[in-house]
């Protein structure tokens, strides 16, 4: 049986990096063409995440388009890079209301970027805002913030979907939307039908949540608009390649997404610091084909019995069987 | 100025512990009359929280009422043991009906006992609800299970305050109940007035929370019910001495709850394995009073003016200035 | 091909347990000889490492070794019980002269009976060896008495060897043999012959060391004279089954041993705390089983090119080739 | 009583950040010139480490010279900057030689500037050697060639001290010199007299040793050759300003210092991403004073002897009556 699975990836998965030590980066600087014709070297990957705005600023929309259609990509979601110099204090929540009227408009601008590409939703992932030390904030006004700037873009923007990528920390410390259990209560609080969830695999990972769980709550509430995968040790966002470390972890994410016929794109959140991109994406998606064989192998009904009987020794000896007989080389 | 503060503790505190390895208890066992006179030794002890079932079956509520009115102690809540052998795969969620029956039943006589003494709360910390392993249980089947039953107990008990105390884990791998917005999700599910959280701390801490965040969160939502102190190392619930390790974020906590006019007991969950237990309550209360008078010092105004500007380092210089001029040797 | 491999487990294993919480046990008590005839019925055990004093005080010598016998097991180690509660302060590390003196004479009877079996080796953990608190002790005349404690038991007793099973913590919040590199600086102080490291495969991967290169350390310093394998979530020593959260790591683990035709026992040291024995020791021994065909499978000059080049996902490639496609059902 | 303890701090405390998210940077460049002049701002630093080459490829060694003179600083140390593109994949342990040969190139050119500047010692910090994934290195091959790259160095360069400064991670995954233990082992391999440790109290506060204990280690072994202070989480290398998280245990630290009569200069490795530098030195050194006076202030023999008890409680209350009354605002 061949996959029927569509796979994606953030664009950033072919970008080359830099850190607080490598300043001159991990490799020369990639265009965003550049990184979209690496993305089409990917067996079997069909959509892209890309971030706004482009990384080269005399990029128009009809280049992007034209780039991603020659390599056979469409736009799943845009990211406004809302964690930049500028907001480096916060975006919904940075304490100049000059900075959150930007990211306001900066979200308005990749919505229509959204609008334009046909996307599924506007990714926000609110990496500055958050606290660093104690006593640097109050607690409450932070959080009203975060909740706030997201209820009144997705008021604003009903036609859309907005996606909350949620993280535990960095670039802060400690980041405002750091659990699935605290972006609920953010989303039940907005109250609106356009506020989800993308969940990132790694992300609750390393924030000491079980995946499979996180996305189980996400799904109850009928909130898992995206995901993506990745890999860690569990102290940080390594952001490896997927199944690296943490394999039965990442077969029992995707059998609860198969046991609740959630359909959407398998995507990728890598940074392949030292890497070739191209093959780090291809271990990846290599990887999750042996996972989606091994859901269509595993037995539901004999794991929902031992799950009854919350029998872990039986539970493990099945998914055991299904995993580790389902690899191919392709 | 003398303290108009009430202070509290666990009467586990003056137990004597067993672990999987020191087996044969880390000193005698101790009777709960025992426990409730080395309560009593304790400077400026007024309240405690008890086990239910007592440490000794044969003991009345006659024996314990009177223990106590000769140590000038009352009680706060009772905790009712629904994590011993009979409860190790789960009160709430076990797989089997009739030990969550017996669950339910327990935690009903601990709600008579409630009752007879006048407490404030029956304390549910449900440390056996949860999982081991990848795949061992339906997270939809667990957390509708964790979340119904205390619902129940909640409406059929409207005269009492029911108090979740969360937890990340231990003894299980993964508790259910294992943050402040997971447990917030569960209270808006329940819907109902007398059902609130019981913030420890040291659990949040090595949660990944911040604890000042974390109190405020619970009291924007109207549900902080109690609260208890302890410290560790951020990697598993030492209930070591508090302000032992991280006296900083203990008196961001305190002021958090001084902000709001938040007038509980301060309590000790600590559990001093070799340590005097009288030695070990006296030294943490008396930091806790070094804190009292730091809130009393501090300028809230200025700390105000720092935090609209997330001015981590004048805020920082302000709580510096407060705590470490506070302390005083009673 | 049949597995020539040997298979064994600490006796623990078969116990039942107790912990701070569930103080009546997660099952009745268990004798000595119970836990050898459950040993016995796991397929393919052949030793196991038995704790001394016996759990039963009044079993002899004899009606070990008999129950040992018709259950086809032989002894490998013997672990001298220096954690229980006259330890609780330390065994070599105890402020007390006169508990120092005890854990030497139970060390020295433990060497006894490793005779008289003729065991391999005196396993130290001196899991009360260490501190709790900032402050508590004098760093440097802690870690000489950590050292000179076994120094001169390894002298006196030059026919033996004695293991050093170090772990980061737990019951200490800090353990004096906490890593690998330490116990190696402690070793090489001693400097005699029969003094080397059982490396549990968990403590080192929740101390943050990669237990494939704690291996190869202690490999090149001579030293690697036990192993035992579990797994955890890098948080805690949760002693789970081998193989159920890091099967990837286990495989890398057993790689380094096989390519310097390391030839000891596979032993395990699991905690089914909730689990049924026997079936959880067969669920660890069926993976090990998988990782030895993954072994002979393994392309190792394909893997040594990979890795003089540092190439991350080659290796891993191989390693996934090798691993998911030697499951079996036995 | 006046401080006679000197002060220092590394120049890059003084230079704005880029990461992987803020690639645009938390500020705009800044010159070493700049940053020198910023460190003359800052209340009593006397001394500065300086990273090689300099920001500014332009600048001679007269001019940084000037800087340093009008400002009255002189050099600590210089750091080799073996961790930028070029050395990605390692500079010790680089799978290419012509790369490892480039690190030992840089590596003696700053001992060339050691020497101009008549610093105390070239400073080591392998922040790229190490590895990512399981499976990617050959553990033996990496760790011998990290040990082999500093032991050449050294030994040819008898008239200069090298320290080690070692982390457990970031920008790997793991490095290599992830620990004391770790350092010491190789050190003592090396078997020179001027290879020592540079201790970073947040490095080793957050690989789970206790900064203490691995301050006495390397004081044993005659390696503490240097040290800075910062503070983080214990999850991750936050540099955060010293003391605002871990006062007690940093004050520990210092007493184990005093204790042995180590005289070194107090230095400073934070990373004020998003504080004014100036005022984050001030407020770090500003404690660092409080720290010293209840220094002078703590009673040491009574602290001997409740640690020759290993009582926490009386050592913890000695502790806390010294430094929460030391402050004092400058």
């Amino acid at each position: 049986m061949s996959s029927n699975q569509k796979f994606g990836a953030g664009i950033w998965h072919f970008a080359t990096y830099v850190d607080r030590y490598a300043t001159d980066g991990y490799g020369p600087p990639r265009t965003l063409i550049e990184m979209i014709d690496l993305a089409g070297q990917v067996h079997d990957l069909s959509v892209v995440d890309i971030n706004y705005p482009f990384a080269d600023s005399s990029l128009s929309l009809d280049d992007v388009e034209a780039a991603l259609k020659r390599n056979n990509l469409s736009v799943i979601g845009i990211t406004p890079e809302i964690y930049t110099r500028k907001f480096a204090k916060g975006a919904f929540t940075n304490p100049d209301p000059g900075i959150r009227r930007l990211a306001y408009e900066l979200i308005n601008d990749a919505a229509d970027v959204v609008r334009r590409f046909g996307a599924s939703y506007v990714k926000l992932w609110p990496g500055q805002d958050g606290w660093d030390y104690p006593f640097q904030v109050d607690h409450r006004a932070l959080w009203n913030a975060s909740v706030d700037g997201i209820a009144e873009l997705a008021a604003e923007n009903a036609d859309l979907k907005f996606v909350i990528e949620y993280k535990p920390r960095e670039p802060r410390v400690h980041m405002s939307y750091d659990s699935v259990a605290r972006t609920l209560l953010a989303i039940e609080k907005i109250g609106l039908p356009n506020v989800g969830i993308l969940l990132d695999f790694g992300h609750s990972l390393y924030g000491g949540e079980s995946p499979a769980d996180a996305a189980q709550l996400a799904i109850d509430y009928g909130r898992l608009f995206g995901m993506d995968v990745n890999d860690n040790f569990r102290g940080w966002d390594d952001d490896l390649i997927a199944g690296s470390v943490h394999p039965i972890e990442l077969f029992e994410f995707f059998y609860t997404l198969r046991k609740h016929d959630w359909h959407g794109v398998w995507q990728l959140d890598q940074f392949p610091f030292r890497e070739d991109a191209v093959e780090a994406a291809n271990s990846a998606i290599g990887f999750l084909k042996t996972i989606e064989r091994a859901l269509d192998k595993l037995d539901f009904d004999a794991m929902r019995a031992a799950q009854e009987r919350h029998d872990a020794v039986t539970a493990l000896g099945l998914a055991r069987e299904a995993l580790f007989t389902s690899y191919r080389a392709d």
